[in-house]
């Protein structure tokens, strides 16, 4: 086996540097896609890339591609990375760790002198939070082909602003053809974001797959009316009928226990003041589970609630399916690369599905795919009090590294 | 009886070229305090004063006063007026029709040749709305001393600007002491902003006096979590719990029908984002009844909702009350004169309590205050389609003009 190691101090070094971009005075970070602070981020990665000796290239959508040649290089790469961009309160670990655990990667393999037979390539993909662009996973969904290139250029974010607008503004508008660029193998590192690895003292999860992931957003309409005058029977609340729709929903997640997830994050009423019954409201549901007609039953009980609301309510809500992920299986190649990995480095691991959207399940559907985890604090994340520890970040690292090398030696066959 | 009269056209005239300023394009009016909006409404109103023969002043709080002079400058003047600024999505008749009724009356009076025993003056009152800077009634509020100046001045909106640099950067910072302008008596006409005059086939409302009316900001503290990782039951999910009491409060309004009113109009959850479980959430609840007991019960109903709320999901729930009005009883001398005023013309009337909170609670604290209202179409108020007939709100002027005179004739005594 190759004594390549990765340096778990640089690395980590490297994400406190890394963390400096967006922070916030909470200890988290707040670099939501294509800001100012993404662009910093971008600018230091691309910077870091480039001292290691690689070659950087960015595509339409802004995904960024820095590549360490191998010795044949009309092979494809082996592609390793994750994503720069945070939730508004994020942490300094989701995301940010897998692109980070990709160069240290590239460096380790410069201070070991190893010559790769294929290339090696680090990915940053665009907007995997969907904090600010909905949906998540953009840049990564574009590359599959699951999103058109134009189409993702005009979504906007709350104040109007677009993806094409704000990647220009930021300068990552590149030449590249999204999804035009091989990759032979895709491996992502990441925070598990939730609670199993700490539990059960194992720095390494081989991830399997990812669970179904469907995102909804609900539009209620009632009538604006003075909260002083209209007296209760008269009113058709779309505020009301929303809170309803909410506990619905947590109720449905209750009901899919143990594996069935149900979220409202984000809710509005219009015109929004206190002394007007809502005569708008609108709110985003994400629902999750790991079995396809599971999800498919959580969906319909949350069409089921918003028809009983508006009954009970005199309004109307309609209900609109924004993305819908069915379940994913990785490759069988990749999962064993990570396996084997961890065994030959007798590195605690355990296989597990993810309970969290990311941009492999995108890749997956055009190149072999698979996913390493490392165990995060309590399960936190999506939370500036996110953390991990230097030790496991490192050991899922070097899992990662030789994960890579046994895909480099022996490339999968390019079916799924 | 004066055979003055006011003019319902060039009434109907002057609010239909008020409501150009903040013109929205569904024909209401967004003209939220001290914008830019709301300055060119105070520089038209004072134009069309000052040719009107009135002399302008301002306070420290904006509120604008215009003294039409009388026979006797020592007295203190009838008062009469409202409010220009409007709610987001607000109407063309809310507040602006008691202060251009006022206008009108000064208008009548220069026509008829009528020169009053003690001045008249037209008021318009700073943020009635509480749209942008909660609590509303603020210039009222002020000037009647129930909220301490710099307090007041110290208020932001959700960008941060606070009511003191907006009047300063409009423009109405003036010098005058709130307060320190004496009132002999105050009538304010308005809008009814329910159903009942239209039901009745009544272009007048004499108003007795006004529900008690009570604010509340709620504050629900929980812990931010990943979507697609937290199991249902590890979560402390703070927007579940403030729809918890969403419901509550609106089953509290209708426990307490007819009269009862419980309204949530503005919510929000934190961070935000579709998958994150909000660790935050805060929302409005204004809750208003005729008798005070019953609006002390809907208040610990509401308390009692927070609590179980927060048992139930894990997380904390505060309850702040921002505002706390008692039902107000207007003074008999000024119910007196608009009834007087109302028979004496020959126009139909009828005896209410108002269901909307009014400056005129406020000023009825320092001053002997009365309402007239004029009937508004299928009750709807803060709201685009707010409508009223030209001819209603020229009775209703006509009879604010006679009241005032009436006042004028015979100042009632100064305790309330």
């Amino acid at each position: 086996m190759n004594r390549a190691r990765v340096d778990g101090g640089r690395l980590w070094d490297s994400l406190m540097e890394m963390a400096e971009l967006g922070a916030t005075p909470r200890g988290g970070v707040d670099r939501q896609a294509l800001t100012d602070a993404d662009r910093a981020a971008r600018e230091r990665f691309a910077g870091w890339c480039e001292d290691a000796g690689c070659t950087v290239t960015v595509d339409a959508i802004g995904n960024l591609f820095a590549r360490r040649p191998g010795r044949d290089p009309g092979r494809a790469p082996v592609v390793t990375g994750s994503h720069l961009d945070s939730q508004p309160t994020g942490g300094r670990f989701d995301g940010v760790f897998g692109v980070l655990a990709g160069l240290e990667v590239v460096r380790a393999l410069n201070d070991a002198g190893v010559e790769t037979e294929g290339p090696v390539e680090v990915v940053n993909w665009t907007n995997e939070e969907g904090a600010r662009f909905a949906p998540g996973m953009l840049g990564s969904g574009v590359f599959a082909g699951v999103y058109p290139l134009d189409w993702a250029l005009h979504l906007a974010d709350a104040e109007g602003h677009t993806v094409g607008e704000e990647l220009a503004r930021i300068g990552f508008a590149g030449p590249e053809t999204p999804g035009d660029h091989a990759i032979g193998a895709y491996l992502e590192a990441h925070i598990e974001q939730g609670p199993l690895l700490e539990a059960r003292g194992l720095p390494v999860g081989v991830v399997t797959g990812v669970q179904a992931l469907r995102w909804f957003q609900v539009t209620v309409h009632g009538e604006e009316a003075h909260a002083g005058t209209t007296p209760m029977d008269a009113r058709r609340d779309a505020l009301l009928a929303a809170a309803r729709v909410v506990q619905a929903v947590a109720e449905t997640g209750r009901e899919h226990r143990p594996h069935g997830r149900a979220t409202v994050g984000r809710i509005a009423a219009r015109p929004g003041t206190p002394n007007v019954v809502p005569g708008g409201a609108s709110f985003t549901v994400d629902m999750r589970h790991p079995d396809e007609d599971a999800a498919e039953a959580m969906e319909q009980a949350l069409r089921q609630a918003c028809h009983d609301a508006a009954a009970a309510t005199g309004t109307e809500v309609t209900v609109e399916r924004v993305s819908h992920d069915r379940p994913t299986r990785f490759h069988p190649a990749c999962v064993d690369a990570v396996r084997a990995a961890a065994e030959s480095l007798e590195i605690g691991h355990m296989e597990m599905v993810s309970g969290g959207g990311h941009d492999a399940v995108h890749v997956a559907a055009v190149a072999p795919a698979g996913m390493v985890f490392a165990p995060c604090e309590r399960g936190i994340s999506h939370n500036e009090a996110e953390n991990a520890a230097p030790d496991d970040l490192a050991a899922a690292c070097d899992v990662l590294l030789h994960a890579i090398l046994r895909l480099d030696a022996n490339p999968p066959a390019a079916a799924g």
